[in-house]
């Protein structure tokens, strides 16, 4: 079977990190770019940590760095969310240098991204698992792409249930929503993995354990770099971490273990509900509205997750 | 066991009048007095319905007319669904003269349903089955009501599943959304029950017939005017109606039947998740936002269908 060629557009992050890993090592999967955005720390910061595990971990694929800011000039990021993922975007562990030695692509993540396709007509999954800025700005740059990609499979929102940032919203979709509805309502195959499954994907301490242990040093190295923020999780989970963007990158190479709901989706932009994920399932009928004549994308509403960190597992433990 | 003292503030509409004939057959509930909005039909109309049926069944409670539109002066109401409840707002139904010989209450329904409150301090449960606006208004009018009433039982809003007048909103919430906030964020008791169960109460045509024939004159008129709002309802149930309204007169009686969630309750007013209800259940915890310090309301997550539709059976068939 021919390899699945993957550009990964990132904020690393800790569970970015392991998404990564998995991307990297997983023998299906030819990791062709990573490009970097804001979100769980600054573009700056998760280039920087892009770079380092590239270098630590000797992952081939390139890094291009992103977006630093959303589309809108009205939409102000706030100060990074240091208290999850660690000052260093990376839990605080000992180790990641202030500046890496080697150099990002000199492009644009958003340019990096068109090339990309454009040289793999109809072949390449994008996986995104932080704000979609950079795919919003790929598609202003070439409207063309939307033809030529494959999937793009992301980490992001929450459909019924309630979001992480605010009862509605989940953060990659509210850090840029003016970007995550273009992603939504472009003509191209999304695949959505929110919060309704990733909350059901949780790696205990002692399975990140087993894991550094089987895995040699860049498992060891993810344990480390994970444990600040399973602390960060358990106010909310008793023993663990959620895998969030690992979900996404797993979709890539076991599709059937995702169950999905086909419908326009539309991100919306005001108010209270600002960030919210908004599907109109197919078959379903209302008065005119903004959904209508958008494409249908999937969104996961079933996840078999014991057998989605079954192989996670498998995977970033090398066996 | 005392009566419970009912306020019943309406837009009949066909499940309306269910709710209604419920509501006043039901030797626990001591109707005071119904009020009527627009919604389901102009409120010229859900007036001289509610006047009609008042006349028909023999039902004491005086009729106080309400509002003919919304709260916020760039809401603009469209025209009235007469494709779900019928010219007439009662399903087409033979025999529902142009006006009627028995005059409305003088007071506006917002003063009256303050009178009412006053006369009864903390006996009255306002059962609100439309648009929220007359009960915005009437807190507008005394702020002390919310002190002095029992409790706010609506048929309204969907909570963790999609709407009816779109993927995000159900129709009384959207016809008048910032009302039905202030309800929300009002600290009264306030129980909110709907699409989320209420889309699981369904009579069909056959037990509509049973009633019609056990239970004499009125539940046959109640059988003819619902017949329309059935065909209706043939788009998205095989067999049958949605029996919304009657839920929220249920709950006064039998509140066991049914299973709540508490947490502050917002409402979208903005964008395309306009007239969403959305609620931060009570130990989540987010960002600093709109729902804190509102007071936590109960939404109804789970219902005992079959046990709240045998109740309304026997009770609106006079067993």
């Amino acid at each position: 079977m021919a390899q699945h060629k993957v550009i990964f557009d990132t904020d690393p992050g800790v569970d970015d990190a392991m998404a990564l890993l998995f991307l990297d090592l997983h023998p299906d999967i030819d990791l062709l770019g990573i490009t970097t955005v804001f979100g769980n720390a600054t573009v700056e910061t998760t280039t920087r940590n892009a770079l380092f595990l590239k270098q630590l971990w000797n992952i081939d694929a390139p890094v291009a760095r992103g977006a630093g800011r959303a589309i809108h000039p009205d939409r102000i990021e706030g100060p990074p969310p240091t208290f999850v993922h660690g000052d260093n975007g990376l839990g605080n562990v000992a180790g990641v240098p202030e500046t890496v030695s080697i150099e990002p692509d000199p492009r644009p993540a958003a340019q990096f991204i068109v090339d990309i396709i454009r040289a793999n007509p109809g072949e390449v999954s994008i996986v995104a698992v932080g704000r979609m800025t950079n795919l919003a700005l790929a598609i202003a740059l070439a409207p063309d792409i939307v033809d030529l990609v494959k999937q793009v499979v992301i980490m992001g929102g929450a459909f019924d249930v309630p979001g992480n940032l605010s009862p509605a919203a989940e953060a990659n979709i509210i850090g840029d929503p003016e970007a995550a509805d273009t992603i939504m309502t472009a003509p191209w195959k999304v695949v959505a993995i929110g919060l309704d499954v990733t909350h059901q994907t949780i790696m205990t301490r002692a399975e990140m354990a087993e894991i550094a242990e089987v895995g040699g040093p860049k498992a060891q190295f993810l344990s480390d770099l994970s444990q600040f923020y399973i602390d960060f999780y358990s106010h909310v989970i008793n023993d663990g971490m959620f895998v969030h963007d690992s979900c996404a990158a797993v979709y890539v190479v076991a599709p059937e273990l995702f169950t999905m709901r086909r419908g326009a989706v539309r991100v919306s932009c005001e108010g209270i509900a600002v960030g919210q994920t908004i599907q109109k399932p197919d078959g379903t009928f209302f008065p005119p509205g903004p959904w209508d004549g958008m494409p249908s994308q999937d969104v996961c509403v079933e996840i078999d997750a014991s057998a989605v960190m079954a192989l996670i597992k498998r995977t970033i433990s090398g066996r």
